[in-house]
Formats: structure tokens, sequence, C-alpha cells
């Protein structure tokens, strides 16, 4: 399609305003309802598994074609074992519970009027990310459960495996009667839809964008939109004179080694000067095929390891891979210092058997997440018992952290009175 | 001052810098100390009245100069009472608990890893207000309470009467130990000053604009810094077909007379085609002074009362005075239809005798208030028990409503664990 720009904008707040029509429908379906919806949704999937799978070849033809990295073509990748884990995480949304109609407070005023806060959907959500076609599906459950329609603008190189997910999920929304509106793509417009959907206040509630930095940054510093920023993990761990060999270990292998791809993998150390767990756990490290990045002190530590030196670029650089930068601090304010200065405000951990330096690092690190003794990886909905995770938010509004279900939700006070008037 | 827009950038950017510094020490202050810091503030003010007020008449003086309208100039003025109440709220300030420390939700997992979610302060807040100078005394306060920094921009008209207050609130600080920057004026950079904060992402984390229509919008539409949009309420009151006359009475002239100038007075008036206490409620509202817009149908439910026609902007407009948009529906239909039409989402109400149409009203109305049987007028902090208001949030995300101080905090998730990795 060739649209002039106000063309596409016009084209995209009129599907958005199908979608606020459409989620004034769900805003008022029960839990039962939308859990069926959820499984209609599943078993649809499953019972178009050829069709997906058809639609993702193309996908991947065209990216082979482009010459698009092995790395990229893996996450445009679906496959049998990928679906049924989608049709899984859709089974699993169906058992939590609403994050619909709770009473978040209330009261009773001393004059008799009652009052009472509730958790009600956002309304319409709007999601921006790239060739990752699992994330339509992980959306549109996520969405649905907590009552809210959502536009989806999921990159063009996954526009086929998109265009029939969404055919399929919306087919499952009508076979429950729910509204097909409630499910809409706007990839056929392009990076325009994209744009059209960052401008379009008052008819998109929020906006989350999943995925690199330089998506996620465009989407923050352009939106007339409220965003929820999500995803980036400059994340520490400071190693502190006091902290234990074996643990120090445990948790360095686990927080770097386990899935280095992730936004909760740790990125740097900082080692105070005196920690005797030092040598041992950068040992450990290197073994486990971790490239140390070093400045000068740091490499001193164990000579026989051989480490690349570190410059600037290593403090702020999220490897998310076998990568790790070491740096060693006079104390912990210069390793607070070092956190202030780089974090991206995702995850910090210390290792420490003192009780004092524990608390000041909780106390003073200004982090979504702030870990004593434990791996960074555990910054996740999942282990931390929300359920299904949206996300990882690394700003301060509205929601700090992992995002549950709740998150995509926000509140109506109601107020109930019998005639009362204001003195 | 003649600065270039970057150096103006780079000059607040530094300011907000050293917020930041400040605001690190304000978080690990305890309640007690905060409220030394209000009350020591409130002794400032109340010590420094004759240099305030000359301040303030400078302000006054230039501005009469300048021809602004005499409700400006009420706006802007400080005398005696004026400065009364702002001491007397900070005393009250000092009197809430503390929200930050609270813990908002803490569990054990199966594995033994402790976590729970805490308030904490967001660290740097902004504000951008218009000649308001109270404001600058409020917000500094609140802001304090939540263990915040904050920087101010009160706009050029009131630049004297800020300084002077400011320049009084930092000594009062200064007094009790806390860091002067705590409270940073950035009124001698003028407009540019404000377009600084707008862009300072990373360095304030949170804007909230107090004013106009015309500044709001400048505000959320331009800045990069997420953004808490408060204030405009273009509220409705439906009558339902089976209002009761004393009532609807009551409860229409509260909501338009009290407090006709502020956001949460009525604006407009539904009437469905049948309601008995049409005519009786149009009588009292006219015979108590309210000008109404009327549309045909609803000038006809009494001819003898004089009224405006009303067109298209009646519906849009707030009026912020003894005016009120008169329109009778069909049915609730058509109500809600207005109400999504034109609501800003602030407030709307339902008087009713009837329990399904109270239940489809606050389920099908999509406001942070939504009221049944009382005045709009109780949609206010201090009215809902929130103790000290920080505004009327009209957006969803973050804070809907009436904003408290826990809503000037963000949360931080702790993490404890015993050298706990992720399996």
């Amino acid at each position: 399609m060739t649209l002039t720009v106000s063309e596409t904008d016009a084209a995209v707040h009129k599907l958005a305003d199908r979608a606020r029509r459409a989620s004034r429908v769900l805003a008022r379906a029960n839990r039962d309802w939308k859990d069926k919806a959820l499984r209609a949704i599943a078993a649809s999937i499953d019972a178009n598994r050829a069709g997906i799978i058809a639609a993702n070849a193309k996908d991947l033809e065209a990216g082979k074609a482009n010459g698009t990295s092995a790395a990229m073509l893996d996450r445009l990748k679906l496959d049998d074992p990928r679906i049924d884990s989608l049709i899984s995480a859709l089974h699993e949304l169906a058992g939590l519970p609403d994050p619909v109609g709770r009473v978040v407070r209330g009261e009773t005023l001393p004059n008799g009027l009652r009052m009472r806060q509730v958790n009600v959907p956002m309304g319409v959500i709007g999601t921006i990310y790239e060739a990752r076609p699992n994330v339509t599906v992980d959306i549109a459950g996520l969405s649905l459960k907590s009552g809210n329609a959502v536009l989806l603008r999921g990159g063009s190189a996954a526009l086929n495996s998109n265009l029939a997910l969404v055919g399929f999920i919306r087919d499952a929304l009508d076979s429950v009667s729910l509204p097909r509106d409630l499910v809409i793509s706007v990839d056929e417009y392009g990076r325009e839809g994209a744009d059209a959907m960052m401008g379009a206040r008052g008819k998109i509630d929020v906006l989350i964008p999943r995925g690199g930095r330089e998506l996620i940054q465009r989407v923050v510093t352009t939106a007339k939109v409220p965003v929820i920023e999500t995803g980036e993990g400059n994340v520490h761990i400071y190693l502190d004179e006091s902290a234990d060999l074996e643990m120090a270990t445990d948790i360095l292998l686990n927080a770097k080694t386990q899935r280095p791809s992730v936004c909760n993998t740790v990125e740097t150390l900082l080692i105070h000067q005196n920690a005797a767990a030092a040598a041992g756990v950068l040992q450990a490290l290197s073994a486990a095929g971790v490239t140390l990045h070093a400045e000068e002190r740091a490499a001193a530590l164990v000579p026989e390891i051989t480490m690349v030196p570190a410059g600037e670029d290593d403090w702020a650089n999220e490897y998310l891979d076998l990568d790790l930068a070491v740096k060693v601090v006079d104390d912990m304010d210069q390793a607070f210092e070092h956190i202030r200065a780089y974090s991206t405000g995702h995850t910090e951990a210390i290792i420490t058997s003192s009780l004092r330096n524990s608390e000041r690092f909780v106390s003073e690190i200004d982090s979504a997440a702030v870990i004593v003794n434990a791996s960074t990886r555990f910054t996740d909905g999942g282990q931390l018992g929300l359920g299904a995770e949206v996300g990882i938010s690394t700003q301060k509004m509205h929601a700090r952290g992992p995002m549950g279900l709740a998150e995509l939700t926000t509140t109506k006070w109601i107020v109930q009175g019998d005639g009362h008037i204001r003195k």
C-alpha cells in the first residue's frame, strides 16, 4: 500500500476505534468467558499448525534471501515444539486469577459515602515488536486475560507468520462470541503504522515496545501515547570483601552462564579490592567459557587467565553473551558510583556476609530489583510468583521490575451515595 | 540570561543531577526527619512573611502593568490569610503517614527466597505550572514528604514570589541538615528551562504539569520524560428516568454552584427524555444563577426559562463558571455515547433510583471516578481520605483520579537469598 502519512494515521486510528468498541464488550466479560476464549485460541492454533508453519516458512525464506542473521532467523522460526509452548502458555494463562474487578481499597467515609477503587482494564493496548511471531500470541493472550483490546505491529520480517496467527486468533474469538476486533494487526501499514500508533494519544491507552535497545528508545522518545519501557538490563553484581567463595561462584556462574542472552544476566562484576573470593570466582567463570573484560587491577588478580582489556564501552555494554566486564573497586562507595553511572536500573546484586553492607546496598541502590546473595536471574515474573510476565519495566512510573497481568490494568474509583453533597 | 538551547539544556540537566544527589540523602531520611523539615519550612515562611509579600507585590505590579486579568492577578496574589493556609497545609502534611517504606507485597517463595516489594521515592520530580506561587510551597512539601527532590518551573509572572519562597524553603532544609538542592527553581531559564526539563529523560523521573489545558497538552505531547496528566474535567451528570427530584436538585446545585471554577464541577447535564425531575432541576439551577446552554429538546422542557442555544462547542467546553450544557437523550445508551464522545475521563455521575441502571453506569462508564447519587465535587483527594492531594490524574497509567502521596512513589523489589541460584 502507498498511503500518505495522514492517510496511514487515519486508517490506524480507525482501527484503534474499532479496538475500543470491542474492548467495551470484553471489559464486561467474566473470567470464565475470557478463559474459554484463551482455550479456543489454543485450540485454533493447534488445529492450524500446518498453515502457521507454511506462513512462517515464507518469512524464513524471505529472511534467508535478505541475508538475515542466523540468530534472527532462529527467533523468527516457528516449529512444532515452539507452537506447543505457545499453546501451553495460553492454557497456563487461563489458569491464572482475573486481574480485573479486584478491589484495591475501599472505605465508608464518615459522611456515609461508600468508595472503592477497583482494577479495570486499560482499554486499548498497543505493542510494537520485532520479528518474533511468538510475541503475537503471547501479547494477545495477556491482553485478553486483562480485559484489553490490542493493536499489534510485529515487524515486516514476520508479516506472513503474524497475519496467519492473528487470523486464527480472531476466528477463535468469534467462535466464543467475542469481537474479532479485540486483536488487530497494523502490520500492513509497515513502519508508518507504528508511527501512527505512537501518535494515537487518547486512542491507545498504553504502548509496550518489546525488542532491542534501538526500537525501545525510538518508541520511548517519539511516542505521545504513554509508554512502558521494558527490557534493557546492564546488570551488576558486587562481590563484597566478606563474600563466601562457594556462594559467590555458584551465583556468578548461574547469573552469567545459565542463559546469557536475556536481560537479567549479569554483565559487570565489581570486586572489592580485598575480596578473598575474587580469584576463585574469576577462575570458575573463565573455566566455564566466559570471556572476562577486565581493567588492570582486575586482570592482575589472576595473571594466568587471559583477559580482554576493558574500556569505557565495556561498562555500558549489555553483552547478552558469555562475556563479563570486571572491575576492582576500593570500597562499596566506589561500587555505588560505578553502578549509578552505568546501570540501566534493572537488577543489581550483592554477595556478602555482612549485614550492614547488605542493608546499605539494598537501601542505596536504586534499581527495579535489588538482590542479596542470590542470582540476578530471579528478576523474572514467573520466578517471583507473578504468573505470566508481560515484560520487565525499567521505568519508575506505573510498573517497575517484572510486570504481571495486574500491570495491564488501571483503576476506577466508584463512589456511591444517597444524595450526598459536599459541605 | 541569553543562553543557547543546548546551554540551557546543559545547565538544567546539571541542576537535575544536583537534585539527584540530594534525593539520595532524603531517600534515607526517616519520617521524623522529613516532618521536622516540613515544620521548619512552615516556620521559615511564617518568619519571612514581609519578604514574601514584598516579592509578591513586585510580581503583582508587573502583572498590572502588563494588563494581566483580574482573575490571574488574584491567583498570583499572596497575602497573610493565604500564607496562613500554606503554613497549615505544611503542618497537615507533617501529620500524614510516610508513603515510603511501606511493603506492598511480600512472600517467601517455595525455594526459600524472600522477596518483598516496597514503596520507595521516585527520585527527582519536575513540575511545570503557571503563576500560582502557592503551588511552589505545595509541591515542595509533597515532594519532600514522599522522599523526592523537585525541580520547579513556576512561570515568569510569579518569578519574584517563587524565588523568595524557594530561598526560604532551601534555608529551612539547611537548618535541619538536609541538602538545599532538594528544592531547585529553574525559573531563571524561562520557557527554555521548561523545555529542558521535558527533555531530561533519565534525569527527571516524572513530570507533573499543573495548570490550564494548553500548558498540560504542551507538556504531554512534547515531553520525553514520563508525564502524569492532571486536571481537565469535562464532567457529566446523567439524570435517569427514575431520579428523585429533591436528590437531583441538591446534587446538581452542589456540583455546579459550590465552586464552579474547579475541575470536578459538572459541565454537562444529560436528561433522560422521561425524567420527571427534569423541569424542577432546571428551574432550581436557573434560579441559582446558572446559565443553561440547551439543545432544543432541553430548552422545551421549561419554556419559561431563557436558555442559550447549545452547539457543538458546548459539549466539549469546560466552562469552569456558572454555565451548564443541557441535553435530552432518548435513553441511557445515548447518554453513554455522548459521554464517550466528549468526556475527559475525569468524573461522571448518575442520579437514579434504579439498581440496574446504577450498575450499568458504573460498569460501562470508563472514567477515573464514577459516582452514583452524590455530587461530582467528591472527586477530591481530601474528600476521599487520601490526605494531601497531588492532583487528579486523567490518564490511566500509574495513577488515575485523585493522587495522594503514595502516587509520588515507585516500588523496588528486594530479593534476599542464601546463595540461591535459578534451576
